[in-house]
């Protein structure tokens, strides 16, 4: 499915690539429409210009039909592997790839969003039957005993949860973690939490996410909040005895959730805000942040230093993860997809993905 | 001077504290008008009520008179000794003192703001003749080689400015720092920046800040920017090429100051927040923060491990600091002090300061 | 019982200390004979003279049976509470306790090891009825469904591998952490890694030491390595496909410990060394800790960061910690639980207490 | 010259490599003599087997000649820019490349030392004429104002510094720094320190070392110490009041260094060490790291972050760098000048350097 410009989305058929010492193709066995896709289709820009015609899609499961012989040594993977791609994989020149933080590389080559598909090798995305395995593509073998439908949190929900609450949040034991916003992020953080072994968690949302709350706890979360009925600030003060939060994530997208986040957070607390709030602002009393010297922390997508982790996790497996899938769709129907995860279609969805053998 | 309700302010006298083992006496040399007292004066409540009546002053340069045997072997300091005290000094029992972090202490023990005067000790602020040292004072010895005027500069100034800058915003060696506001705050960051080997540094201020953005060439600065002729984000993408600045400090009071400070970092830097805004909001572009990974940290105060190399520093001094007092009163004028650092006189001071030998 | 000197240990009476405001009095349950007893028993001097005549003992939990007024607010704590007391509680005023390392006081300020009994308030060890409660004392609620057994565990134990492995050493999700000695500090660093999402867990042990490799896995362990009749760093190897370990902690007590430690360590990983090693060097080769630029941490004792943590993690109670209480002695046989604690009785036991009440 | 086996240097000669679009070639005007070239002259295996021929050099200065267009994009650079090479430039591709490590990198990729000259492009190490851009290779433009021989000093001795002192050592405002060993890396350490803020700068030599500790005060340091008729010990717990050192660097190449390193260093102080003792081990008493809690790190070599700040501190130029430079050879006589470093001429060098143009 190419979009060939803003919400003009046309099935196309491309050349598979000729394969080289390097790279590789992998045939994709499910793919998620993540949250920020609906923004891409509907052509906003957020960090650049989309170089049209795209195709979408980087929540991508496959099984490696294609590898040359170097990225078999350097990625100890072979073909008919499981594997799962992560999001960025960086110029590997640029002063953030030099540093370890490809997901910040000055080109953003990412999957799904900012490589255009005009030149061969073209599958950059994976609402497609096949992807192209770059060079610089980071690879991870699953192992079959995680399902697609499981791999596809694996990077940007579960590596997301990963490093923006432990690895940059720096949640600690018997830390007071709340987060803001049940989607799939929110449970993503709870069991995150729960895994760092914080207590108490809490878990914040709306009166129409009731079922999502309930699910919460089944993935850590020791109190749920309905932000409509009660007083969060009031409840967090009771359940820490007036101490507050050290730590608060708010994945609610609104900026009224990184204010409420601000009235939870504690004397020296960290704020995780991975946004993304659409350039809507937020309208912050600092004077709370200089008081309490609170750590307000941007964070932004996933890495291997995630990832691996999360692939380790999900093998434990004692998380209701598949769950968290509650829609799936062929690729002719990306656009229904896509309209549903921007909450058009009045439900509001978990995961959803496409599955191109249906 | 006795503040016995907002902005009633009158000269009274109390009888001397006795001292025991381990407390003590300061005759005031030299006390600092801060710029937060001018709020403390007209009432403002940011950190909790104020237990009228209360001696105004935290900004203290002093002669030891008394100080009890277990007082003077824990501070290695005798009678005679010139002095500076810290802002605050914590409680020593609550979660904040017992975690090295005592100008966050629950109790708010500070001089010049929360303790009453009403009863015995009573002096604890520095708008006096004498100061009472607590036991558990900060107090430091700074020797006759550095003047009372320059020793009110310690603490509350450049103290703060090596934890804000250096302690907790990290600047290093080459980074680029930008601050934003050329008051005393700022230039003390200017310096701190300097000893700190940042390069380059900027200085951002208004046109009416012409002769202290001069100032700041001498504190270090490399480049002065004023945002009211030149666009500071296109200099400083100019000055960095494009990879703007690594650490940003604003210190203009003003929230639109935070929301510049946001769009003149660049990916993965630090904004460093000391405030206060007074209450009012700053309307951020948290995607901002997201896409570069900005971490956004709010400082309050200074503590032991400030200003001990505070007080190295300007033992050392290569900086003009004896510049940056402008304006010298006696006690009884205290209100004028006040309202001249308010900014209610016209002009605008760099460091009042009150002698009570005046 | 009073150490009078090394090795001469006798019963004797004081009076009860007058309880004010500030301080109180918790009668003793059960007190926990830490590794560390047998060598302040002999006489060792490791961290300064010892003041004879001292009552050993700081793994004390207890009833409270006195409490000032003061005190009970700030610790939220009242008669009749069952509560543990940390090893230290500093002075309050040198520069480790003002910068939150009390465990580091400059004057060793602990309880059963550095305090002289010879003067009221007298009680300041646990091998006896009743222990002082002084008012920089660190004393936690732990209620009634911790029983006083398990309770021993909270702050020497449990509260060291937190601070150990956790706060300091930096356990991140997903690292392979390698263990070396599988007695209680490796059994609680074994579970304390798991609570940190590590995976995989390896912990090393002797022959003699079969039945806690066992038990170990019961605590998290995912390998065990007998390294009499394994080579552990080819085991690790293999477990980590090459990459070795990123956390390894060595509480083995053995200088050689440290030195395997330093070979199952990986690139840029964490050596995290609590020793002790009574004196005994170790002999390391550092260019590896160069070519792989390893952090070597010692760490010392526990602080209200870690046993918080600690109290939360036995109250989920997903760990068998019961059975690591392996003999229990009335206060009279306190010399034979020493003997075995120190090895001298032939089996070397898990932990050993003393009922005051048998 | 190439280094055909252990000990056996001859002069040859190869073409010059194609350049293409993502390469280069520099002309060498200086190459400096590392302390480790003689022991890679000498066959000594430390990280991996030598892939003899190789052309040894790794501090290498020149003028661009040819670049190609995208390297000159990427780079910043055109040809005859006066630019420096990094020691290290990693593959890019392993964990290490990826974390922003490449001075660690799985494959060594490294001029000078770890890549075979056998094969074209041939030109792997500075003991040449010219010296071939490797893609990723990382070069710095430092303009003409730098002259080659100061510009030696930039990569391997100040970028170091910079690295081990201050961004992992993390060398605070006001520490008390001690170094022992007043070679090049101990005088580059002493500046570094100065532009850090550290005060007081100690340096630890031998009798012999008299004049480097002369010139040693010229470079920022307070206070020296003759270790052979002084006892650093007392002498610094006499300069700090019995605080002893913050932060400690032995670079002696000593493991005794490493052992009186220790007992310098105070509580929660931090030892930094970057060796090469050569094998020999270090015979520690890690007693003393645990009751101080004392952080050892290991610390290799230097990358674009450190080498950055190291050219803008040899711009501001307020140290006497280039009196460093003590000795200069042709190509010729690289065997001579590899003796002289090995100290088998006698004399003791500070930075011996290599001018293929005279």
């Amino acid at each position: 499915m190419v979009l060939t410009g803003p919400k003009q989305l046309e099935m196309q058929t491309f050349d598979l690539p000729n394969i080289g010492a390097d790279d590789g193709l992998v045939e994709v066995e499910r793919v998620g429409v993540c949250g920020s896709d609906p923004g891409i289709y509907s052509g906003s820009i957020t960090r650049g210009i989309r170089p049209y015609p795209i195709i979408l899609g980087h929540e991508i499961v496959g099984r490696i039909v294609q590898l040359g012989e170097e990225a078999k040594k350097r990625l100890d993977i072979v073909e008919g592997d499981r594997v799962v791609l992560e999001y960025a994989f960086g110029c590997g020149a640029c002063r953030s790839c030099l540093s370890g933080n490809y997901a910040l590389c000055d080109k953003n080559y990412t999957y799904g969003s900012m490589i255009s598909c005009k030149e061969p090798p073209h599958l950059f995305g994976g609402y497609s039957e096949y992807v192209y395995i770059h060079p610089r593509a980071m690879v991870h073998k699953i192992g079959d005993s995680i399902s697609p439908d499981v791999g596809v949190l694996i990077c940007a929900v579960l590596g997301n949860g990963i490093r923006w609450l432990r690895q940059v949040g720096g949640v600690s034991m018997g830390d007071t973690v709340v987060i803001l916003g049940p989607g799939l992020q929110g449970l993503a953080g709870v069991c995150v939490a729960k895994e760092s072994g914080a207590d108490p968690i809490v878990i914040i949302g709306l009166s129409r996410d009731k079922s999502r709350l309930e699910m919460a706890k089944r993935f850590g979360a020791d109190f749920v909040i309905n932000s409509e009925t009660e007083n969060p600030v009031e409840v967090v003060s009771q359940i820490t005895h007036g101490k507050m939060a050290n730590v608060v994530m708010d994945v609610t997208g609104n900026p009224s959730g990184a204010e409420l986040a601000l009235s939870l957070a504690g004397k020296r607390a960290t704020l995780v805000l991975p946004g993304i709030y659409k350039g809507k602002k937020a309208s912050l009393n600092l004077d709370e942040a200089v008081f309490r010297e609170i750590r307000m922390l941007g964070v932004f997508s996933h890495d291997f230093r995630a990832v691996e982790p999360a692939i380790k996790m999900v093998r434990r497996s004692q998380y209701p993860f598949k769950e968290l899938i509650t829609h799936r769709f062929p690729l002719k129907d990306a656009e229904q997809a896509l309209r549903l995860v921007a909450g058009e279609e009045g439900e509001i969805p978990l995961k959803v993905v496409l599955d191109p053998k249906m």
